[in-house]
């Protein structure tokens, strides 16, 4: 997997969640298809009016989810900004011809009451829940930066197993310290629950 | 449409996504399936070391998307609680005997690293993008209340009808004042900026 190819999925499955925070600080979520793909960007559409317009220009803050039919999520974390105005008219124009049914939902000049965002510095994370056991990897497009998640073993590890056994994905390696393979960690917590000496953090 | 097939679309599709909100206030999203309907709630599974799980700990509140391939959205909006202790064990293994793949993911006893959280009391909002005019009516599950959203016209209006010809969806009657069919309003907020005299307010 790579980020390309998650672009490319994303794309594919056309319809995907966007998550913003409202000016109480409460999650949002909606549908969003009007999404135009650059191999270092994507620009998208909303309406000036709509509250996810407000909380983009307010916070900026997204995440954005694609699920494919294989079981496999990818996951987009930026930070959204409104394109110049001079671009405007140019990429909104480009999303509608390559999405025919939007002239439906704003006919003639009604388009104007839109505005594009565009993300082009991400984090963005795959996971496969198809695979067993499953797989996870991260990427960055445009020099994102990748937060580190999940659990780590560390040096206080006494080599008993206990972690191992406790594993759903038996993704734990033996060694000293015992190891734990990241692309195949769930970050359910149960090493971290069950490790006797409490020597896995979580990050 | 009904709160009750609402929640029936939401079983058949399956695989949803949930946003929450984490501790520095950014928005969280990822699909959740494993999840049990009943008629007057939601139980649905994660793992305790998950960061899904200490957002819902920690603050609570989750929207939770739903898109069908008939173009339909529907979200819910609520504050998620986790059930008793005394009642985890029975969730839990409901929603294990309902999707048999979470056993491939949990085996044997590692299911005890889950919990499950409950969600009673909602709004639910349906949206149908695939009609023309769009449809989008909200309900209400153990007497969630609904948030007001999208625009109206006050006694201010004159008359003029720019508002009608400016709306995407034609959605607004002639009368004194101009009205806007609520249930097909985008909110997309062109005729609310295109009012020559102010007459149209958001909520």
């Amino acid at each position: 997997m790579d980020l390309a190819t998650c672009l490319k999925k994303m794309e594919l499955v056309g319809v995907l969640a966007f998550a913003t925070v409202d000016s109480d600080g409460a999650p949002q979520i909606r549908n969003i298809s009007a999404i135009h793909y650059e191999s270092d960007a994507i620009y998208f559409f909303t309406a000036r009016g709509k509250n996810f317009c407000r909380e983009l220009l307010e916070d900026g803050r997204v995440q954005i989810l694609c699920y494919t039919k294989y079981k496999e999520m990818i996951r987009m974390s930026a930070k959204a900004y409104a394109v110049p105005e001079e671009e405007q008219a140019k990429w909104r124009d480009i999303i509608f011809e390559e999405q025919p049914y939007l002239a439906n939902v704003y006919p003639g000049d009604t388009r104007s009451i839109g505005i594009i965002f565009c993300i082009d510095r991400a984090e963005v994370e795959y996971f496969n829940l198809g695979v067993n056991p499953i797989f996870r990897d991260t990427y960055t497009l445009g020099g994102g930066t990748i937060t580190k998640k999940g659990y780590n073993i560390t040096e206080k590890c006494i080599g008993c197993g206990k972690c191992r056994t406790k594993c759903p994905q038996r993704c734990i390696e033996e060694g000293k310290p015992y190891r734990i393979l990241q692309n195949h960690c769930l970050h359910c917590g149960n090493c971290y629950e069950n490790c006797p000496v409490k020597a896995i953090v979580r990050e």
